[in-house]
């Protein structure tokens, strides 16, 4: 399977997140990115698709701030990484807003995504990587994987979280019906619930998305991904949340995984993006999933099965040392 | 004037806050209390009305969660004080949450408002002495102050924020209802929006809500307060929102009071509530106005002039070695 990346994306180094009430060093490292190259080979620069295949997900506010979100903190006598600290729980709407801890707050869900000097070339390259392994599949690849960092699935429209900025799946899902293929899947099969592309595709009937995730009353990100949400308007019944308990091994996994895959086959689906993320695996240090390197390899296979074209998208994983294998396990499935 | 406190209100003591990506000691401090009550005299004790007038104004789930969350924080492991680090920024609803960070966040709107070992008994302390300074203007005195701290104007039905964790100001609006009083008005003069008491009756027509405060495009909440919330339904023109820039003495800020004062009389208010925040003083250390003890005065008695029964609520004003003779300067206005 080819892969795609671009080297900006090793250049997003926040330093801090806050979680559980104080700060921790920010598990989402350049070194998960050097850690998938190591193990998949350099692969191929991604292309420059420019702006517009973004500007088909997020809002271009949203889009803009990001961008110079950074500079602004750093003019505002800031030191440090750009984070917001109030947030709009109640009626957001769009705000003439000046100072840069408003603006921050107003595109954010959390603490724990901050921007950094180098985000937005991480982000924007990580989209790009997206787009590049979705031309490959539209080009006629079987399947091609899109090695982003930072990941994307928990960035709506227009607001950054849970390590995410750019929406990388989303992008992929849009080119993809913006060259024809209008019926898409996303498969989002990270340890969290990909809110962000949930929230992008609540309302749209064309496109399925199906997540396997810890249940969000324990876990990140909490006030999304509860088995009720399905859809709505001309999206209803077409999200799918399955959230299994902590502890959960391949054993229980599985069958979930054979439910979210007959989603996709009733979806009629002809193009697949899979959202993954190998904060699943047994010695993850942020989460509580059980699968082994074996079960990664069985995931991909079981998803390969599906014959459809397949673009893989990265997200999260943060037991670095074993990253790279892990990763290598799961798209070994489409060998 | 009489006044009222319990003195559970200075044993709420966080230790810090995040403010502009950085902690910082908590300004919201218990001094606050005791130089009040070194400039007015011990005052009397809150009577306690018990719960239902506090039920009156919040959600039961978020009263419940307020009072033990400290105890589960620490039950979780965790140490110093409660806060959340991820928001519901999308679709706020109820929902059945287990982790202590995702119940924190659920009922917050910043990392500003920590719930700390004695935040509850504060709370509710100050609750009690906004309902006895209601209860004695009820009875016959044509005004009363409510000594409350923790503040309380930035909270909603179920949220807490900027300080606040029960909004005494409506409470004690609501219990004047509660005995008859249909139609009452609500003058913010905090230095800040008083976002929580905006939501709670921004739908309700018998209860106005005016505000005069920083422009919340570059002060705290941001999200709330603009010129261009007037209220809904039947509250339609029933929230006045008279923001200000940074810089405004009393020359500037004379005119909005008045149009506040005007927009009282129009509703025909039986009787007042005023959330009164002394960090419009030109020497608050996280503020931008520029009143001095004088324009308190003169604030007072305008107000006063209204001759409506009167309950003042405390709310901000960090300025401590200055904050207790500010306050009487204010309350002097009604002798
Ligand atoms: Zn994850
Ligand atoms: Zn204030």
């Amino acid at each position: 399977m080819r892969h795609f990346s671009d080297p900006a994306q090793g250049r997003h180094a926040p330093l801090r997140e806050l979680h559980n009430g104080e700060w921790m060093d920010y598990a989402e490292s350049p070194a998960r990115f050097e850690a998938i190259l190591q193990a998949l080979g350099p692969g191929e620069p991604a292309r420059d698709f420019g702006l517009d295949p973004i500007l088909a997900v997020h809002d271009p506010a949203y889009l803009a701030f990001l961008r110079e979100a950074h500079a602004l903190w750093r003019a505002a006598g800031r030191t440090g990484d750009a984070l917001g600290y109030v947030f709009p729980v109640v009626a957001r709407r769009p705000l003439d807003l000046e100072r840069i801890d408003a603006r921050m707050g107003a595109y954010s869900m959390d603490v724990s995504t901050p921007v950094a000097a180098g985000t937005w070339a991480a982000a924007y390259g990580g989209a790009q990587s997206a787009l590049s392994a979705m031309d490959a599949v539209l080009g006629g690849d079987a399947s091609a994987f899109a090695l982003c960092r930072p990941p994307g699935h928990h960035c709506g429209a227009d607001y950054m979280g849970g390590y995410c900025y750019l929406n990388n799946a989303a992008i992929a899902a849009r080119a993809a019906q913006a060259r024809g293929i209008s019926r898409v899947a996303i498969l989002d099969v990270d340890y969290h619930h990909g809110n962000g592309t949930q929230d992008i595709f609540y309302e749209d009937g064309d496109v399925l998305f199906a997540s396997i995730h810890a249940h969000p009353k324990n876990d990140f990100p909490f006030y999304w991904g509860h088995a009720d949400e399905r859809g709505a308007g001309p999206g209803e019944g077409k999200t799918l949340n399955l959230p299994l308990p902590q502890g959960t091994d391949w054993t229980a996994y599985a069958p979930a995984l054979d439910t979210a895959l007959d989603a996709v086959r009733a979806h009629g689906a002809d193009l697949l993006v899979v959202s993954f993320g190998a904060d699943t695996f047994v010695g993850d240090p942020i989460s509580h999933f059980k699968l082994t390197r074996e079960d990664y390899a069985a995931m991909g296979a079981r998803i390969a099965a599906l014959g459809l074209p397949s673009v893989v998208v990265m997200e999260g994983g943060y037991a670095v040392d074993a990253l790279g294998a892990n990763v290598a396990a799961f798209l070994g499935g489409w060998d």
